[in-house]
């Protein structure tokens, strides 16, 4: 299964708050350049609000909680997982499966604050890499993977329950699951377009960790994992 | 459903570090008293290598995640869960389910480091309790519940799945279980006494959020719940 948290609250320092007070200040501290730093409405909650769709933006907690989530997750370590970010400014994080990210929060920003500088994780040499960047819209994400079926999960569309619908998921070659990475609001209409299906799996919003816990847990359990990994000794 | 995080890897900075240099510098720069700062081996790993059973503490990011992936659930929202965090150092901290926690790692610790110096949160005044703290032992505080059954989640108990080891739990009046709140080893012999049964869910180690997420996601499954609150309109 291939996930992708779409439009997600995690980008660098958009140029026009470089020079706000608040951010130079917090650049300061932190001792970067304003753009090596992350959004985040914890610490920028005053500078940000004259940014556009401002309320979809600068939570960098879901995007680390929810790939807590996914690597931890007993489908990963079968390998059966591939995990991407695709962010509201339009970049994609490719995620190695094996990545052990940092627990603590202030550690996973400045690890995504390195990618954002560097590219990549480990900043330099061939060793192999924990975490790609690249410049890239969702259409473009989707083009590279060209799944077989994309299931959007969304507040607002057609309710079913999240076991009817990961079901048949697992009848797909290649089944691509996407989550929005943001704290309000819906999927802009170009994500929604790219959907095969957009499903709602519970009348009130579910926070994006907890629908990719369940989501994975599903398609583990529909696959008979939880059952196969007890009983094999791997 | 009652969910106890025992031995939980939060508790306040021991007093056998208040003089250590590097917990010094740290509660200068917090301004704040050793005594009322929280045990975080992020930044207190050096100052931790002399505490006994240390492999076992300073993670509060452990209940920070545990404690979201609770609350947000929708069993937390039909008002059929109420989580409790005991600590490694034998405290209980009572969990509103109306808390909305913190979504930032150093607000959450600083609410904590509150909740240890005043007992409760908010710290004063008659207003509803959001977080209560107590010394109690697990023993105590398993003692005032009562649980009809009470199911521990180990590693080294008897494989089963989450599905088969929940549906029984959904018979019980009073059902409580047990998730570790640490990062590594396991629960204490004396916790593991209080269990009426220890279920390993899978055969490698899975972190607290992920039980946690896993096992509040199947009792609902249990209650039919994803499919009544999307047909119910609430």
């Amino acid at each position: 299964m291939t996930l992708i948290l779409a439009e997600s609250a995690i980008e660098p320092m958009p140029e026009q708050l470089w020079k706000h007070p608040a951010v130079q200040k917090y650049a300061k501290q932190r001792r970067k350049h304003p753009r090596f730093i992350v959004l985040d409405r914890s610490y920028h909650h005053s500078a940000m609000k004259t940014l556009t769709l401002n309320e979809k933006r600068g939570r960098p907690d879901i995007v680390h909680f929810a790939l807590l989530e996914a690597l931890g997750s007993p489908l990963n370590k079968e390998g059966l997982l591939q995990a991407h970010v695709h962010t509201v400014s339009d970049y994609v994080i490719w995620v190695n499966p094996e990545t052990r990210l940092p627990r603590n929060y202030g550690r996973f920003v400045s690890l995504i604050e390195q990618l954002f500088e560097f590219g990549q994780i480990p900043p330099e040499g061939d060793e192999k890499q924990l975490l790609a960047l690249k410049k890239q819209n969702l259409t473009q994400l989707m083009d590279e993977i060209k799944p077989s079926y994309t299931l959007a999960l969304s507040r607002i569309g057609r309710p079913e329950t999240l076991e009817a619908t990961v079901s048949k998921l697992t009848r797909e070659k290649k089944p691509v699951v996407l989550v929005g990475g943001f704290p309000h609001g819906h999927f802009s209409e170009s994500a929604t377009k790219l959907a095969d299906e957009v499903v709602c799996i519970d009348r009130e919003m579910l926070e994006a960790w907890t629908v990719v816990s369940r989501v994975i847990y599903e398609y583990e359990r529909a696959l008979s994992l939880p059952r196969k990994r007890l009983t094999d000794k791997g």
